[in-house]
């Protein structure tokens, strides 16, 4: 019998990331493409997808028919059991039957899910969070990932709409997130929070290397990491508020969920690593109960940007074991 | 056949309540027992309860071969499994093996839970959260109960550590809580938190009603009822206050765990109803998201001081079916 494969799709606002497992879980081909940018309609955005999916097919010399499943994430609600994008905050798709449009066009099963939930679930199932029960996934990029699994069950919620740890409100008079809210964890430690920050503090004349990544958008994590290295003011006071409200919400989820394990990971931290999560485990333990605490344990993710896409292969080997 | 029955006990911190339950779940013999305060040893708290299943099982003529289970809670960290009370922070248990006691006293089977816990599973079971499938229960009592259903199951975290929603830190330079953190739930919208700020605000030389109730320690549901009714502007900003960082804290919960019921109860809220709901509710919108608020019902509990005891109920029903 022929070799089995599974392929995974990480869908982001910007890129589509493909991967062809093995049965032995090795990725043995990849590729990225750059999607169109937040104009495009959920067309282009299929035919992205779609000329991921043939040309890794063709460049790998890989059948179609020894494909099992096909599986993707999307940023948003994501109704994981009909395979329906339900909404996107930043792509176009508004109740987009996508496995319904997949299963048509490949003929494979496919299924999707939320990308930072799948990130969680990937590196549950082969990454830093094996072997946990109940595990509170934060991810700090752009914006501010959550996810959750809970009794070793990726947890969704009513209508798929659970785990936005980004939103939680640690201040109801504080700074306006992306979400409409005040004071979100999002709107003080994602990287969107920050660069308000600074663009804030430059506003007022003072200086910072950040200035001109800030001006109209978001620094990249690598410039963060230099900027601190030069001693920016600015950009330390940027991490530390970060780093404040990071550990009084994670203190408060570990008194919600009493979960064995606290992972952190996205972009932020995988540039900074310790110089970023030094200070949020050094004021953790204030915000968190006594009786809890010695039960958790706090880690960083170890699939970078690989964790979606394992997630994807979980969420396949879930529904079509090997 | 004879009838087969379950005798369900609430132990508190004051008192222990006990219910002998026929098979129809009608409620057919009661008993309540002062306990000996915070001071009693574990023997004694034993002999209230062994008393109690006693002298109910002679008042009520039911004979103990009839009885198919024992379930009761206690306020604490329960390890559910195994039957032991890990740690109760208002009375003297510590690694107690409850169940080894008990059926060694009855040779019946027994089951313990956690109080909070237990009383949104009796709402789940047979109360106002009955149907739903993911529910956040909030208790409004002395202190600031949480509990929750996840996925249809009651979850009980890492080493049943879990569901401290009273612990949600809201504001981490805000007044003490009796955990020890600062800025807790608890500290602003329990019966606790409420009456340490009326004592506060009597230190600094106003009046309410409620100084003579809360002097040294907390006021009764029914007395914040008629100060409020009597334009007792302390009393009121109590309550606003209360009412405001409840809504925080839901708020949030309903952005983390997209429930598809939050359930309101505890003492608090039996006394003065929507009078003090309605401002929850007014204010909740704006600490959840826009996406996630309409599929979220609100309800009050309907089973009162009962619905522990019918958590019992289910606790053993779930071990031993009927």
């Amino acid at each position: 019998m022929s070799e089995k494969y599974r392929i995974c799709l990480d869908v982001g606002g910007t890129k589509v990331l493909g991967a062809i497992f093995n049965e032995k879980r090795e990725i043995v081909h990849r590729l990225k493409k750059k999607s169109k940018g937040e104009g495009s309609l959920t067309q282009n955005i299929e035919s992205v997808i779609i000329s991921v999916v043939e040309e890794m097919l063709q460049e790998s010399g890989i059948s179609k028919k020894d494909v099992i499943a096909i599986a993707s994430c999307a940023p948003g609600v994501i109704d994981q059991d009909n395979g329906i994008v339900l909404f996107t905050p930043n792509l176009p798709m508004r109740n987009y039957n996508m496995r319904e449009a997949m299963e048509k066009k490949f003929g494979i099963p496919f299924f999707v899910g939320n990308d930072v939930n799948l990130g969680v679930l990937g590196e549950y199932r082969y990454g830093a969070a094996r072997g946990y029960h109940n595990v509170v996934g934060l991810f700090v990029g752009t914006g501010m990932g959550g996810g959750l699994i809970l009794n070793d069950t990726l947890y969704t919620g009513h209508l798929f709409k659970g785990a936005e740890l980004g939103h939680m409100v640690l201040d109801p008079e504080g700074p306006l997130c992306g979400c409409g809210q005040r004071g979100c964890l999002e709107a003080f430690s994602s990287k969107s929070g920050m660069s308000a920050y600074i663009r804030q503090q430059v506003s007022r004349g003072r200086e910072s290397l950040l200035a001109p990544e800030v001006e109209n958008g978001v620094f990249r994590s690598k410039k963060l990491k230099k900027a601190l290295a030069a001693g920016d003011a600015v950009a330390q006071e940027a991490v530390d508020r970060s780093c404040h409200y990071l550990a009084v919400a994670a203190g408060t989820l570990i008194n919600i969920f009493s979960p064995d394990l606290v992972l952190f990971g996205g972009g932020v931290i995988e540039a900074l690593g310790d110089l970023y999560l030094r200070k949020v485990l050094t004021e953790i333990d204030r915000y968190c109960m006594t009786a809890i605490r010695p039960s958790v344990e706090l880690k960083i993710a170890d699939l970078g940007d690989d964790s979606v896409i394992y997630g994807c292969l979980a969420l396949s080997e879930e529904s079509i074991p090997g």
